[in-house]
């Protein structure tokens, strides 16, 4: 049975880019009425002032960014999306959830189970380890059935999506040696958020290319614990994320050894296909062309490829997204229309 | 005669986008020993630190960056280049002009003879407007033999030189109507410079295109103030700079209405040849070609194209320059050449 | 009364750059089923081999390029969308009429009503002159009824759309002086088409701004026509191309003297309001705010902004558009929406 | 003992990006005349027509294409660059030899030791076996004193440069295990030549990122020869090249599993200290700092940085390049230096 309401919902921090997303998204969704957005910095002024490109929808001039306490906004909506940094959105996660909202963090800060895990790479004490329990990691693709039932929704990184995905099949299958993976990620510079800072100034990315966060960036700890509950076992990794001169996409390169069953290529054909052959946002590519982000940006779809090489015995698995779409806002409306009763596709093609 | 001795030169502000073009353009340059570069922010912090590109050149790791001042650079340097935000390369030009020193200002500080108008386009009263008189507008096609004997040269702005080495010509031999001017201008983002503002991430600038500063840019006062010498009256015109996704340059596209005797192609073709067929850093494109900005960036040259429109009865001039270079540090090096008895293309070309 | 059906449609020459939007766009469209793409080159593969970015559409796998004559096409859709180049259209339109199908034609080849005005622009006799008077120019803003009733629908180009919606309200309006009209364009690299020429290359378009096609680009032809209708009298323009680098995008900056009463700035807001303050995918920006291609790039929307310079006198008028929405596909299918009943915004917002 | 006289040298093929760029090169060179290019395509026409951002040059307009036999060439050079595709250039390289000519290859033709191995990666038999013996790799920091005594120079591909330098020093001192090695790297479009193919046009490759030639790209035949001598023994490499949308620029991540003594950093230290410290062209960032294309791009200079992770043992290793200059005709000129007695850095900084 389907969903014939609408379910209101806000966007919390939605003055990012996966703010910005997010919004676009959920105005033209068939099953979600936009209720509120807010934005400290924003407060009082219309979509329409803010993000332009949404000033022909029909709210856009009427709908306003708020400042409220996220006691209020649970009345106004029964989903919040929170897009903001990492340590704020778990300030507000608690109190919506007590007053009764449903919650789809885009931060990372329910994405690490263990408290530990998130003090070694976060930095800083976890500020509500006990809301973590109850947090079910967004990637529909493996967790559809706990998405479906969950009150907190802890929506996955950019590059975990991107190699995650391929990667959890091959494992679970036990295809590829678990200790043997290197993740070669791209990422667009519309990744590092909307932020006034030299770095990612036009002049600074454009005609450059550079590597970044190496060797330990803060993504590995729930690529890693994700990759582990899939094998069995304790997983760690190498991963090299680089910047490169597009808006969005990001093109992730992954580097197998595989098992002794891993080295017929059948197998991992037929792994992939029994993971993802009806899934309606995994575009399997197999050994025929290569993914390339051109063919996803704008949509919620993951292109992957793999390759045998007989000459090294390694199996090579190459992904690409919309690290603002399938890599954040367009898997959280995902999780949302799993949430929701919608058709999981709503809004997203 | 030509210099044989190194001139030593300092940097005044060496952080910035024209910063960085002066020092690298200097270290390479026969007749100029870099002597100081100067940054409040960077004091301490080595050239190869800052830019990574000049890293390779013998001085890179022991050129520090200091924070000084004025008098005491005038007695480390004999000709400094000012790379300073307007307003504030005027303090240290008094106090360097009254030390002994030469000053290359590449600011707008100097650039405006009549005070009036400074404060009309600047919004607040020239902090030391006894010192106008002395500037030599830094233009080495118009202005050579004062820039000869300059000791206060201020740079013309990028715009300017596009449109000014143009116009110019066609206005002293009373080829086109001074009013019917309109200057259609597009400019790579580094003309911007290298400030952490949002406007110029690069996801605001990729995949974009806009007008700004419509319709009264700064850069007017300097422009017409020399249109008006050129013409020998005062000439007001239409300017619409532009921002494009490029790193450097700028192309410029200017629409006059000729008068009766600038209706004849030939005499177009003898003005821009009389004026610049020896220039060495002039192209003329003529009636053949189309400038393109990629064929003049990372040089010091300008190209120049016309065509007349028998249908209208206008004539169109191109122009191509990049802006870093014959727009900014390059000409400015023009006129450190000049003002040292240099070849005026030493180090240039 | 809305069409309840799905009209069945075919797209000739789908391979390029137009064609692929307008298969994106028909995909998806609530009221048109499409039943046909053909392509000489590419018949035989599927839609996703081809493009596969459009390659999780369900129908992408078993919708296939087919090489038809016409007539045989006429029998599978209603209407029929030509994606082809100019000459190649005609041959096509004429039997695709006789055998009763409606025909939307992207090309250059119904725009003009004067087969000898034609023939001066394109340099060669138009081979079916008879067909012209049946044409409807396919500009819904300007000729909407006409357009419901069409046979025959001739798309603007895409400068044309950029320079006729800002411009006819103001020369029916008498407020601006037909003869001191100076367009100035910028337009992104796909409006080249998908052709594999050296100038269009990667290397030869990025860092590069380029004029073009000066003085006599082959769009005047509609433009002038279109602004003469408007003005009630002949008009001829300036028009001045550019390529910069971006995929998508066309920025015009119209240059206007404005009559005696155009000199009054509520006039020139009057006379775009009555015009467009109602229609879906004009945005007005009025004196507020400037446009800027990323705004409207993916939409069908067009932005206009302007601008009175007191210094000057002159109009500055301002438009952005995605060049191959409203400046191609997305117009053809906001015309089709009229032909054939649906909401003018279906599929396209 | 310097040469004080300039060297007479021609470029074959020179209407490519490497061709262009050794004319550019040649054209500022303190030890070289330029005495002949020559092409097929633009016989008759003048280096200024063809390339006008050398148009400034003083030769520009004098000096011509002119297409004529190996045989008349060696007459007015001594040095010959060719800048032909693999296959042509074999062509040229013989008569030329025997004529007495100095040869400098471009191309892949030469760089192969083994016929066979040649076989299997260009997939036709070399068309002269009789000359591999006398041909040098050119790459300068490991081949020097080999290249001062070259007749026949073949010059590394782009890719090939980026791994060997940072991988070979480890090979060397055992440092690294020789099965180990990934390489994953990302190259600008220039790197695909000036050839109009779809593939390679502004629309395909901007905002688009993707892998290709996957898993056996033309330059492992190479690379592999180069590192089995380093490490004295067969090595078999993964190497996964990316095309990014930047004009130029290589950037290459390298994986190593270190051996025993390689798991102290300040062996790694030592190892690329002890090969480059002295390098005029590579500069080692060590763990300080990453590499970016756009510090290098424009000059000789490769930059190579690394990291150990003490989370999985392994070393990465990352080198930055411009694909054209040191992945080309700025090596092609440090190769020339070398072989005609001048500086090793003339012309190149």
């Amino acid at each position: 049975m389907k969903n014939t309401e609408r379910t209101r919902v806000a966007v919390v921090g939605a003055s990012g880019y996966t703010g910005e997303e997010l919004v676009r998204l959920l105005l033209r969704h068939p099953g979600a009425e936009l209720a509120a957005i807010t934005s400290r910095q924003f407060a009082g002024k219309s979509l329409a002032e803010i993000f332009p490109r949404l000033a022909h929808h029909a709210t856009a001039t009427t709908l306003r960014f708020i400042d409220v306490r996220p006691a209020q906004l649970a009345e106004s909506a029964e989903v919040i999306f929170l897009a903001l940094p990492h340590g704020v959105a778990v300030e507000f996660a608690g109190p919506l959830l007590e007053a009764g909202a449903k919650v789809i963090d885009l931060s990372a800060d329910f994405r690490i189970r263990n408290a530990e895990t998130y003090k070694e790479f976060y930095t800083h004490a976890h500020p509500a380890p006990e809301l973590l329990p109850t947090a079910i990691y967004g990637l529909p693709e493996i967790y559809r059935d706990k998405i479906r039932d969950a009150r907190l929704v802890a929506c996955p990184g950019c590059y975990p999506t991107s190699i995650l995905l391929p990667a959890i099949p091959l494992l679970r299958a036990r295809l590829v040696e678990s200790g043997s993976i290197i993740a070669n990620s791209l990422s667009g510079v519309s990744g590092a958020g909307r932020k006034a800072e030299l770095d990612y100034l036009f002049v600074e990315c454009n005609e450059s290319v550079r590597p970044y966060g190496v060797p330990k960036h803060r993504h590995l700890a729930e690529i890693e614990q994700e990759l582990s509950v899939a094998a069995g076992g304790e997983v760690t990794i190498q991963f090299t994320p680089h910047l490169i001169p597009v808006n969005r996409g990001i093109l992730t390169t992954l580097y197998f050894t595989p098992t002794a069953t891993g080295k017929d290529p059948k197998r991992i054909d037929a792994a992939f296909r029994a993971s993802y052959a009806d899934e309606p946002f995994v575009r399997l590519l197999g050994e025929k062309t290569l993914p390339d982000t051109k063919n996803v940006v704008g949509s919620n779809v993951i292109e992957i490829a793999w390759r045998f090489d007989p000459r090294t015995g390694r199996l090579i698995v190459m992904s690409a997204e919309d690290n603002l779409l399938k890599g954040a806002s367009g898997q959280a409306i995902q999780c949302f229309n799993l949430m929701c009763g919608c058709e999981e596709t709503a809004g997203l093609i």
